[in-house]
């Protein structure tokens, strides 16, 4: 009896084990498929706001069923409202308006063109008709299609082009057969406007989500992220064994990741432009903002990614150059990439509240004095014969920097650029007047830091203000300070040191 | 009279000046448009063979508005086809495939629930049924668009669930008014087969462009552009100012740009490779081709770019090192440069004709020499104090090609590894018996070099063949060549040095 219980749960194992292997599988799969959604949910929860604004916008146009005297208007055309809202519902504004008036516009003109197709076709009889409209489809299908390959058009009017051929061949194939086409194409057209209509409305009043911000966002965080890296770098690389590693690389890590995003953020940007030009004016954003001067400069970061992964190689090569070397260098290196990284931290900050990005112009300044004085100690070092092999990692390091150093200030221009040409506000933190201040400058000889930001430890002093348009400073009387109207322009906001320089060779 | 006629002139010329202008620039464009046409056709003829193909298809369907009795069976559901067609219809056939199952697949499933749908909706009375249904369609809008977010799903079935959500919509909705509903869907449910399977098989059996050969060659491709650019680079770095620019630089510039367009291919390569899983066996490609290993291997080649990119920014500072610096180490750049170069463009052959790439790993083992030796020679160069400065960039060129070599390294794994999974061809150069030609070899002191391609200036010996799957040497006896059995795998293609000196220790 005992034998026989064995052998059937033996057998019963052997049918079901599988089964429920598998069920216990796709169980394991769908919880992490769940888990997986919450994630993206609470990353961005627009996303989910996104979801429901569909929903709303397909039960809506549904109404074009339900209610009885809407549906006698429409009749079947309410379908086509339907299958519009479905189709150009996208995440961004930019998008949705892209998607619906490529398709508005598509609609209408190869409406039109199909109805004089049609009646081009009628002229050749009844045998000829169906052999002129198939010649006449083939030709533009052809055309069309191959004009999607063009880059400009396949960015900007792809969906266009598709709803182009589509509507032709459907007014124009359709027409053969349907007498009233007139008030059939009319009700598609209406019907298409009200899907339109109702999927911009929901997608620009509620919870919009502007492809332009986006963009704008991304540019800035990826150029933070480079700027993190900068910062960390130092502490990473040149860190002793004995520093304890757990305690200083451990909270220099996740911001040594994050650059590797932007190496490859190309594609993303110039989807979000495209996207981007299609949106109406929204809150500083105006309708013919430069978005692609945010192109460049996300060009211009990537390259500085370039750069930036090119050093991430030697991260962990560790410090190991001669001890003279090191002293002489370490300091300076530490300065170049730190000032770089406030530089670009700062750049990111000015452009995430769209204000004059000039204070990062200081850091640019000290990193470039950092990138002079590393030429004089380089020329200064002495280095044992036997140790130039060991130099050599540390001096690519350094010589990478400088690199860096270069493309950051390229950086930190196009965002200067991209900040007048799209009116970034200006900064109002200091305004001195020259004949007042200076003397007293120098007769004090030391100036106490203007501390207004939390990661600032420079001094910036705005010495007059002047409109956004007027970029290059105008040529300086040097008759002395207290005669002289030192006009010096609001981009030019410059670090204590040099001011204090300038001044007195004036005087 | 004079005066007026004048004054007459030049009021024609103030009305028509604007217009014509603007006619000259619309011709200029138009011109322009033109010629990039003619360009992207002759760039790639397979575009225009596609939009022929897509005429040639809608053509095709329309027969079903045509032939009366096709029209008397469809009805008005042929516009469905129409539809289809123009949708569905992809530059590629992964691309046709994908979207075509996923329309097929998504229109049946959305079908049968939607009916459901209704069914349970028409339980609720005549005043329920459409707030049922219209909560019905809202969440399941939404919850099917929340879906689209997840990244595998966005991949692979982002076009059906939208199609889900739209015949849900369509059905359930529909169906309200709509009394013949299953012999709707049915009807529709047909035209849409015949418009996928139209697209499939104009897709597939006229000039078809795969997606997946489309991404081998891409990567092949690209391989060959860093390759190019290592071989490139000595001739332009090293020029002295009397090599005559026009002539040495002239030639190299061309493969100097290349290697850019691999920084930013990944999105291409990934949209690509989700295409090719679609695509049915065809040529060398199985069904179950290891594309991910191609996006491995490419996001390897892109890694190398980056390399290349920083390698770049040194590219004109000019070789100005202290002499005896430039001397010892310039032949052996030179030489680390091109050997990695020869490696990446025999990788890049191997991959064009799906044969074992083992060629490539003579080239790799060159360089990697060339690598050690560098390291010898800077242990012992002798650069005077003054000069450190003046020998940083090359040191840090230097240093950059090292760290090349590595990544070439690297990726010649990755493409072994590809060969393997996707079954290149093996290699039959040369199958000699180490027992009658080893002790020759040694004898002699000398090989004559096998040369069995165009590119090749190295001895190529495969000893021994075995299957591909056995990647580890295997334990060598050491008593003497002549009683040994000298098992050497072949992915191990020794270079003729190596050989040489392992037979010499074996003795």
């Amino acid at each position: 009896m005992e034998i026989v219980t064995e052998s059937s749960v033996s057998h019963q194992e052997k049918l079901w084990g599988p089964v429920r292997r598998r069920c216990s599988l796709f169980n394991d799969k769908m919880i992490k498929f769940g888990k997986g959604m919450v994630k993206i949910g609470k990353d961005d929860p627009r996303k989910v706001f996104h979801s429901l604004k569909v929903g709303l916008s397909l039960t809506l146009v549904s109404l074009l069923y339900y209610a009885r005297p809407l549906y006698d208007g429409f009749g079947a055309a309410g379908m086509w409202a339907v299958l519009t809202v479905v189709v150009i519902s996208e995440f961004t504004v930019g998008g949705t308006l892209c998607k619906g008036l490529n398709r508005g516009f598509a609609t209408l003109s190869a409406g039109a063109l199909g109805l004089g197709a049609q009646h081009l076709a009628a002229l050749f009889g009844d045998q000829g008709e169906p052999i002129v409209l198939g010649i006449l489809v083939f030709l533009l299908a052809s055309t069309s299609t191959f004009m999607r390959f063009f880059p400009r058009i396949k960015a900007r009017y792809d969906y266009g082009v598709m709803i182009f051929i589509l509507t032709f061949a459907l007014v124009s194939v359709s027409g053969y057969r349907v007498d009233e086409l007139l008030t059939l194409a009319q009700q598609r057209l209406t019907t298409i406007i009200i899907g339109v209509a109702t999927c911009m409305v929901v997608s620009i009043f509620i919870c919009p989500v502007w492809a332009g911000e986006d963009l704008h966002n991304l540019v800035a965080s990826n150029i933070e992220k480079l700027g993190c890296y900068l910062e960390g770098f130092p502490v990473e690389y040149f860190q002793s064994p004995e520093d304890g590693e757990n305690d200083v690389a451990g909270k220099a890590k996740p911001c040594l990741q994050g650059y590797k995003s932007v190496l490859t953020s190309k594609s993303t940007e110039e989807t979000l432009a495209n996207l981007a030009r299609w949106e109406p004016r929204h809150g500083q954003f105006k309708l013919k903002h430069p978005w692609n001067q945010y192109l460049k400069t996300a060009a211009l970061a990537r390259h500085c990614a370039y750069q930036i992964e090119a050093l991430n190689g030697y991260i962990h090569s560790g410090f190991k150059a001669p001890k003279e070397f090191q002293n002489k260098t370490k300091e300076i290196c530490t300065r170049m990439s730190e000032e770089s990284g406030m530089a670009l931290r700062s750049l990111a900050t000015s452009m995430k509240s769209m204000t004059d990005p000039s204070p990062a112009v200081v850091h640019v300044e000290s990193s470039k004095s950092a990138m002079k004085e590393l030429k004089l100690v380089l020329k200064s070092v002495s280095v044992n014969q036997a140790d130039i092999l060991a130099m050599i990692p540390a001096a690519t390091v350094a010589s990478i920097l400088v690199e860096t150093v270069k493309s950051v200030e390229k950086l930190t221009e196009s965002v200067q650029e991209l900040a007048s040409l799209a009116s970034f506000k200006s900064l109002k933190t200091a305004t001195v007047s020259p004949e007042k201040q200076a003397p007293q400058l120098l007769h004090r000889g030391s100036i106490n830091p203007v501390l207004d930001g939390v990661d600032r430890d420079h001094v910036v002093i705005t010495v007059l203000e002047c409109p956004a348009e007027t970029e290059k400073p105008q040529p300086v009387n040097g008759e002395g300070v207290k005669r002289s109207e030192v006009n010096i322009s609001c981009k030019q906001i410059l670090s204590a040191d040099s001011f204090f320089s300038q001044c007195r060779t004036r005087v």
